[in-house]
């Protein structure tokens, strides 16, 4: 199976916010972005395993700004690293207020998916391929991230996982 | 007001088709496919003209290839002309089948909107000006689509358009 | 098969305009009304072919009047002509207001739809007679609005578009 | 105020069962056709008394045939009596199968609205002249209802209900 | 088949009134809260039978206190009598306001469901055992509640409803 | 302010998984169960706030287990800390087949909220004081997940996280 590359994976999606999206402050609620945000990165990794996919996790997301009724919610999406079968998306968020021509980043996010055959089996998905510096590092840090996802789903254990560990003792001297 | 290139209204929307956007063959509504073309020119809309807009009409949009369930609606708009208040989006419309990787191209469609200021009054946007080969021609165009729209709107008489006419009569001498 | 007259595909829709279908001015989106639209006049084709139908175009809609949260928007549609096996379905479109007894037409417009067999292929559907003179109005200027469709539709040239000429050469010399 | 007869309230929706109205046996679920029956029996009481309105009870309402997806429930509603503020509106409802020609009714049913001032307070509304024989006998009739509401609602006790009582000694005596 | 008692049965459903759920005045709409009850007392069914059910009927349901936007609705239902192959499910409403503390109850209603197989038709299911004095007063009633039921579908006649006789008779002597 | 115990914002959630809520395989999108939990744990931080909240993070959520169209999802919520302004909410998530009257967990959730005043500034929440065995021990390891939490956002460094880092030094000597 040949490599692909981040850029072949990549989707934009941008959603209107509607009052059904909003609470009574009319701000977006959290989770209709968690759940815009997880057909958007499916798509991302159903283009990078040609397959169908779902979604295994959800790694920690922080809502720092709020998106208003009427604003125009930008995701963009595309895969970060793949594992046998499974694969990280990267998305970053961003609130566009179109009339006032501003764009404000709000979040990123990371969401894992794994490739399933017709028997709803996993199945193996193509290596990807960093290009850019940015993607060599999302690459690279890509492998702390799966280390804390399964310690945090209690897959792992502390002393198994080497990278997170090299990356904590770093923190420790500094 | 500085006028605008085509590339700054750019606006992809990608929509994944669920069970409620579909007929009892498992294809996409027509209608439902109508909504979200009427939302992604309406944001592109938005761009050019920095200003809230309300959709003035839709030209004829032909329905030529199912999408599926389970497939993925690409939408690409962007302002092909401007005349005063009023900007012409035109649209590419792809199903996508992510899985299978093809990505077919299906519709496209012109959506007309006019920009209006606090008070719901029309007020004027930037020039749009086209860069490469097709957009010039888009623009060309654009002017006897406008005519065939205000004459099926009964708010022009043939006599009047002049475009219009220029391009019958090159029709019929071919 | 027996030929159909029109009121036997009448069909009225009333649907109450809910926040989710409004932009942030409080008034419908064009695209919801093309929603409600095509559903309303599938179910007209549907009626006049007893077969399952799909939309195949929808010709130049014009939208003129805003309508407003609250309102209820009623939707008249019925078979205009058809086609082997395509129908065109004419629709006129009402605003209206309950409590304060207004009623205002704020549209005309004709979705084209064909009726298909349980395999998706196109099925014969029975003559529509016109009754009244408005209807035999209609049933004439469909070839033209057909030939047009088909000129848009890039599937027809000029040339052979005998209906929409004579009608241009008569409105050439007016 | 001038009375009013039913006609002047009538109301018809038609509505295509989609994939999320139903169960998974493919059926429309009850609460999905009791929230359109309080859509289209609210326009009717809107009709009549050309005010807002608040639905204050539903009767009791019985489903006895299954409707399927991709039918369409069709709505029949109209007042068919008046009381100070409140009204009672009639609905029959229709299941509908298109492609097959076939429209079956499935239930009856009686919702009651009080029409309400921008204050939200309750407003009189215009009386209720029925014409028809069966209109007058719904009329008759709805006194009986309303007796039976308002004891069930508790507002109400059995010896005050002087219609109600009137009907039970009858059908004691056949 | 063992009987169960009420306990088994109880759902709670808590719901998040948001703007589509409302009218114009910001209350919840009637028929909305319907749709929830209907699938809430459906899970209720499904857990004292342990098989699909349908809807078949509804009683008197009276609204008496407006849900405003942002407040949530708590539904609570628990079977109130099994007969054969139908349960009756009672539940109680209220009307949750989170950042003022309240919770004030606002309807009590009854859904009466069927359990059916996998060819739809009806199948027994276990019987209720009341253990309260509530659940004991409520199973008693739901006889009269059954006729009163089948005399309003049409299914039975007064002369033969013995439990709403016999209420009805103790009533018109006090 | 007096503290509050778990009990107090205790909230359960019953959601059946209708057709938009499910994949292409028929089941549940993770998405959609994301958003459920967003208003789940809203309306457990709004009980023990007494306040309107926002979602300010979203901790790493794993899927284990397919849940299928049909199944109804039941979301348990409660405070397991307050501090200063903000509420962690732990949830459980359960798959519930009522037919097959299987109840199965699929997953364990931290969201958390910030009160706020009406100008949308945070507010002061009452403290959490934990009861049972189980409520200290979420008590105690949530300064850990805060840590992580603000780690994760970049707003807190590694070396200032005395929790984590003593949880930290624990495992690496196991």
């Amino acid at each position: 199976m040949q490599a692909k590359i981040a850029k072949d994976s990549y989707t934009e999606m941008n959603e209107l916010v509607l009052p059904n999206d909003t609470n009574t402050f009319g701000n977006l609620m959290g989770g209709r972005l968690l759940y815009w945000m997880d057909i958007c990165s499916a798509m991302a990794a159903q283009k990078h395993s040609n397959s169908p996919v779902v979604t295994v996790s959800v790694d920690n997301v922080s809502f720092t700004r709020p998106i208003k009724l009427g604003e125009v919610v930008t995701i963009q999406a595309k895969v970060s690293r793949a594992f046998s079968s499974s694969m990280e998306v990267r998305m970053e968020i961003f609130a566009h207020n179109l009339p006032q021509g501003t764009k404000v980043k709000t979040n990123e996010a990371y969401y894992t998916f794994v490739a399933i055959d017709e028997n709803t089996k996993p199945r193996r998905v193509a290596e990807l391929l960093p290009e850019t510096e940015e993607e060599m590092l999302l690459f690279e840090e890509a492998l702390q991230r799966r280390e804390l996802r399964l310690i945090l789903a209690g897959k792992m254990e502390m002393k198994d996982a080497k990278s997170l560990k090299k990356l904590i003792n770093h923190a420790k001297n500094h």
